[in-house]
Parts: structure tokens; sequence; C-alpha cells
């Protein structure tokens, strides 16, 4: 576990330093709005999507280091996805990682258009840098994830079902969208720069299907059970809010029995890549057993 | 002159015909945002965007319908970026065009999200259809045109520009940001669909930097001594928001003259075209006498 702890804060040294490079050094004008995106996008994230993408490259192909480029990308959309989903039109949130929310920060308007500036950053990131046999590949599948139809779709769904009692089919499938369109993406996207055969794309996305699910019930498990030291924040919002939770739904003792199932159905469908799922599997498992 | 309306007008019924068809069909889930998206992509609209760039197809090559998929890819970013610049912590209007604002006519939460949905669906759009000889080129050059020093830098400098006095080189630096970055792409990316050497490219580039400001001086002017009825709104809004305006900095005959100026140069720029100019000539010397 040492190891593994060691070869993900590496990683993430790595990624943090891409993304600093990707941005637009400051203080260029608009200063305003470029602070603003070096706040959202290089705060203390666990870079998880990034660290997948990289992982999923390494895992099928010996040049790895390309899929920084979508690494970055994807880490600009998520960075995006919760300026946006922090604004008081949206869920209204003060703080974020233990530090005021961008719109706290700066202000709601330079919040919203730094929110739109790390979009048009991720698929200029990719189209300037990404090698030509898979950048339009790379530009058109982040595009559907972070859609209508996935990740801002996702958005939609969790707004309207607030305060509602929703069923567990309706939840996985808000989940589905708003966080593991992005996971599976991040996936996918490590091995299409490692030109992987379609079957190994289609394991890892499987794989991200689930760990997205284990990822969720965890999160919400925390909630109820975690170290607010730990986590950096409070625990018992789930509850306060009336949020649809896997606990809240099935109880907690089914909610871990199915953590436990969804992490052997992801580590079962990265049996494609043999001894190479290895990193992967303890990303995993390390999810299952997390602290925060 | 009336060869050239009934030319725009049939323009503007394919264009129109091909933004629903690009459109999530209704009512796909979610239905909200996705009804969002058509009511702001599909609004009264002049165009003016996708138009120059099939135009600049027709006048650089020999299947202008190819840049029908750039055409509406830009309305998508144009009508995400009203979207945004209407929302309450932006310039907070309650009508656009005749009908309430997108977060008046939905709300804020989906106006906001409808907007990042009409980008997404943007780079989707031309990454999905547009041929493979040119798809990366009109995928970066768009993300760079709706970027933080472009599109979205020029709505950062007119926010924090708004009731300050301004020199007419910050007025002019703002305006080729917020409507010239996407005007020039307009041009620029029509060519490329046609595979227009860069001279021609670099020519349509130059003719929208002067087609830009000439628009937007003879906004400005309309705005002082419009027919309300033909614009379809109240004039003297600049002078009652102290906007920054070519008028109130130059003075109306100035202004006037800085109009016929910039036509000028606007049809000067277009001579590596000959003969191929005329109707990107005759559209720059509509937009000069214009009355809405």
């Amino acid at each position: 576990m040492a190891d593994l702890d060691s070869t993900l804060s590496n990683l993430r040294v790595r990624i943090d330093a891409a993304l600093m490079e990707a941005l637009p050094p400051l203080p260029t004008p608009p200063r305003s709005v470029h602070e603003a995106m070096h706040y959202a996008l290089l705060g203390a994230g666990k870079r998880i999507r990034p660290i997948l993408c990289m992982v999923a490259a390494q895992s099928t192909g010996n040049h790895p280091e390309t899929a920084m480029i979508p690494a970055c990308a994807i880490e600009m959309i998520h960075a995006f996805s919760l300026v946006h989903d922090d604004l008081p039109c949206m869920d209204d949130d003060d703080f974020r990682r233990g530090r005021p929310t961008c719109h706290k920060q700066f202000s709601e308007a330079i919040a919203l258009l730094a929110g739109d500036a790390l979009v048009a950053l991720a698929f200029s990131h990719i189209a300037q840098n990404a090698p030509a046999f898979c950048a339009l590949r790379l530009v058109r599948e982040l595009a559907e994830a972070s859609g209508s139809e996935e990740l801002i779709g996702g958005q939609v769904f969790d707004l309207e079902a607030e305060g509602k009692p929703i069923a567990l089919q309706h939840l996985q499938d808000i989940h589905r969208r708003k966080t593991g369109a992005l996971i599976r993406y991040s996936l996918r996207a490590g091995a299409v720069t490692q030109e992987a055969p379609e079957d190994e794309i289609m394991a890892l996305d499987r794989f991200g299907t689930h760990l997205g699910i284990l990822f969720q019930i965890t999160d919400d498990i925390l909630d109820i059970e975690g170290d607010p030291e730990l986590l950096g924040k409070p625990i018992g919002s789930d509850q306060n809010n009336q949020k649809a939770t896997y606990p809240a739904i099935m109880g907690l003792e089914e909610a871990r029995h199915r953590a436990k199932t969804e992490l052997i159905c992801a580590v079962d469908a990265l049996s494609p890549l043999g001894k190479r799922a290895e990193l992967l599997t303890q990303i995993a498992e390390q999810v299952l057993t997390r602290r925060r």
C-alpha cells in the first residue's frame, strides 16, 4: 500500500505540473478570469480522473506520457463542472475542499466565465497537443461525456431530484451520468492514446462503470461514518440535505455489501488486461477501504 | 439588393433546418435542458455568423455545404455566450429579441446548464461530422476563438469596463475579442472546409476584423437613431447604461465616417478573392446601410 501511495502521489505531482503548464500564465490579461481558472484547477483535488487516465495508459501501452494530454483536459472539465455546480443558482456552496468556492473567492460573473473558459481550454489543449492519430476521437468522446446526455444531463437530473424520494435505479442513472461518464472517459482516453485494441478499451469502460458506483457508495458511507478531520469537511450533510444516497435507499449494511460487489465486478472487468491490471485493481481496492 | 436578401434568407432557412437537426430531439431527457437549448438556439437570430461561414465557403470552394458543420457549431457557441451573458450575475437581461431570456423562460440553473451543453454540442458536432482533413483544425480554432483570450476574455473586459470611461483602443480591444473573434473564425472556418489556400484564409480573417468593427459601429449608431419598431427593441439603452460606444467616444459624425472607412478596408481585404468576393462585399455594404 505504501508503494501504491507513493506511485499515486508521484503521478499527482506530475499531473499538477502539467496542469500548471497548460493554464494561461499569470498575470496575462484578462487577469481576473485567469486567476480564477488557476484557483479552480489547481486546488487540493485528488486528481482521480487524470490518475485513472495515466494508469489506464500505463496498463495498455508503451508511451503512457501521451495520456497526460487528455488527463489535463479531463481535470479542466471536472473543475469547470464543480465551479458551475457550486454557483448560487445551482448548489449554492460557499466552501469546497476547505476553501471558499470560486464565486466566493472572486465573483459569480468571474466564476461563471472561468468555468466556461476551462471548457474551451480543455478542447484546445487536446486539439493543439494530442497526436493526430487520436486527437479527434479524444475531442469527440470528451464532448459527448460532458454533454447534455452525460455530465450535464446528470447535473440536471440531480437538480430535479432534489428533496424528492427517488428509486435506486434513478439514483444510479444520475451517478452514471454525473460522475460515471467522465470516469469512464478517463480510462478509455488513456487507452486510446496508446492505440490499445478495442476490447481493452471496452474492458476499461466496464471497469469505470463499476468503479464509479463504488466511488459513489463509499462517498455516501463516509458522509455517515467518516472522520471529519480526515475528510476535511463535516459529515452528515447528505442527511441534513435529504439527499438521495445508497445508504438512505438500501440501508448502511446493504450499501457496504453492494460496494464489495462493485469492487468484484470492477476487477473482473479488467480480466482482458491480465497482469497489466494490477495497478488499477489496487486503486479500486483502495477506493473500497478509503477513509477520505 | 432583392437578390441579396433572398440569397441570405434562403441560407437562413437551410441553417435553421441544420440547427434543428443537430439538436437533441425533443422530448429526449433531460427534457428541461434540451428544451432550453432549442429555445436559445432556434430563436429569431439573424444567423450572421453561420451565413458568413457558408458564404466564405461558397467564395473559396466547390463544396460549400460542408461548411454547414462549423456554421452550426458557431451558432451554438454564439447562443451559449448570449445565454450566459444574459444571466443575473452578468448583464441581468430579461428580454432578448423580443422574448424572455433563457433564464426567465426556464430557470437560472437550467439556462446555465443549457449554455454549457451548447458548448459541448458545438465541439461534438464538429468532431462527429466534419471531414477528417479539417475537423481538428476546426475544433482547435473554435476552442481558441471561444477561450479566455478571445470571446470569454472580451466578456470579462466588457464587464470590468462597465460604468468607467474607456479609450477608443480599449473599446476596440473588447469588441475584437467579444464579437470579432467568432466572426473571424466563421469566415476562416468556411474557407478551411474548402481546403482554401492560406492567403485566402488570411484575407477572410482581415475582412472579418473590419466587418466586426463595422458591425459594432452601426450597432452603436442604431441604438441612437434607429427605428425601435424595426429593431424590435427600444433605443437609447447604451446611453441609459452609460455604455462605452463609438459615438460616445468619438461623436456621431466621426462614428459614421469611421464605419465607411471600415467598409472600405473590409472590401479591400478581399482583393485576393477577385470576383469571388462579390457576395461578401454585398453583405458588408448591407451592414453599413442596415436599419436593424
